[in-house]
């Protein structure tokens, strides 16, 4: 599911494979858009262990994400409306960018904007996306004030891979909050915030080890191997 | 919320109403079409203390729920559809039955039939149902099934009113079970059971105690003011 690796794979005795993945860190770009704060979970646990932040790229200017990414020494880009009108040649520079600095793994992290159908294609299954809802409930923008709106008791998180629609992937990972009488979407944004952390921290750790893949014959269905 | 008592309540002191209720348990129905493992619960939790079940209706003969009924001494009858064709005439007849047995609550227990406007008419704000998943996702059958399909990690349970839509009415209570690699429906729902009588248990004494309400002004939203 991951995006070619620059050396085959294919070929080895698994136990071969195993530590070559064990002694080389899973290249990954994280898309942002504001305060980076998933970013800066993934700087603080995986980075330069189970995984390399190669790249971040911002779809605004000066957001405090740029900053977390720049103070750890990653390379940072804004791909922002105001330079590309054109959001097919956006996708596409952005596309460039990642693959010259040889990301396998795209993290959506508070990315939002969609991206084309042209940038998914070039990484098939290699883009993820965090979304602070239990999908398939809530999707699109302002997910936690449509769950208030609902009256629902139950909030929660949910990490998927991307396709083109809008946050209709298929699901790897979820987690759940019970909460009675949420009235406030900054206090349960700030409630999730942790679960996203956590649950975004492990689905990338099992990216680098290999153990999320797409079921084979199972649909839409995400299966974990390992 | 409540359908309205015999004797009105409106007129006294809070604290005469508050020992009134302490004193005279709800009279609820419950309405079923299968196994009745809700119903159990009900009889075994609150039966004869928090609340009285005057009544037992299910939509198909021969259940075990109605001999769970009869054991506990509860009076019951079937509105089949081979016995009523029409709905309406049928729907009206159970609400005939509910009304003369005196319950002011009906609680829907794995009750297989949609209820016409004429029902729910007759017994306004004062109709819930259990559903086996977080609502708005998976409403109607198969709900679990729907869930497994979806890939969903989290599924859960439901209590909510009854308006005329497919399980569309406010939420009351929402509980809910992370479940990573669910495949077996049949699996899921013994899991869910409990969830269900637990959340069932307390709906029916906040019930009871007038402790659920559906906000004023806060359109769908389902408040608890106890």
């Amino acid at each position: 599911m991951l995006a070619p690796a620059p050396h085959g794979r294919t070929g080895g005795a698994e136990g071969i494979v195993a530590r070559v993945m064990a002694s080389q860190p899973l290249p990954i770009a994280v898309l942002v858009s504001g305060a980076g704060t998933n970013l800066q979970a993934l700087i603080d646990t995986v980075h330069r262990r189970e995984v390399e932040i190669v790249a971040v790229a911002s779809s605004k200017d000066g957001v405090r994400a740029l900053q977390r990414a720049r103070a750890s020494g990653i390379q940072t880009a804004v791909f922002s409306r105001s330079r590309y009108p054109d959001r097919v040649a956006r996708d596409l520079a952005l596309a460039d960018w990642l693959e010259a600095a040889g990301a396998r793994l795209i993290v959506l992290a508070g990315y939002m904007e969609l991206l084309s159908e042209a940038f998914l294609n070039r990484f098939e299954g290699a883009v993820i996306n965090v979304h602070p809802s239990l999908l398939p409930a809530f999707p699109g923008l302002h997910a936690v004030e449509q769950a208030i709106a609902c009256g629902v008791k139950v909030f929660g998180v949910t990490i998927h891979f991307v396709d083109s629609g809008v946050d209709t992937g298929p699901i790897i990972a979820q987690s759940a909050i019970e909460l009675e009488d949420a009235r406030d979407p900054a206090e349960v944004l700030e409630l999730l915030h942790p679960i996203e952390h956590r649950l975004l921290i492990d689905v990338v750790r099992r990216c680098a080890a290999g153990s999320v893949k797409i079921g084979a014959g199972g649909g839409d269905r995400v299966l974990r191997s390992g």
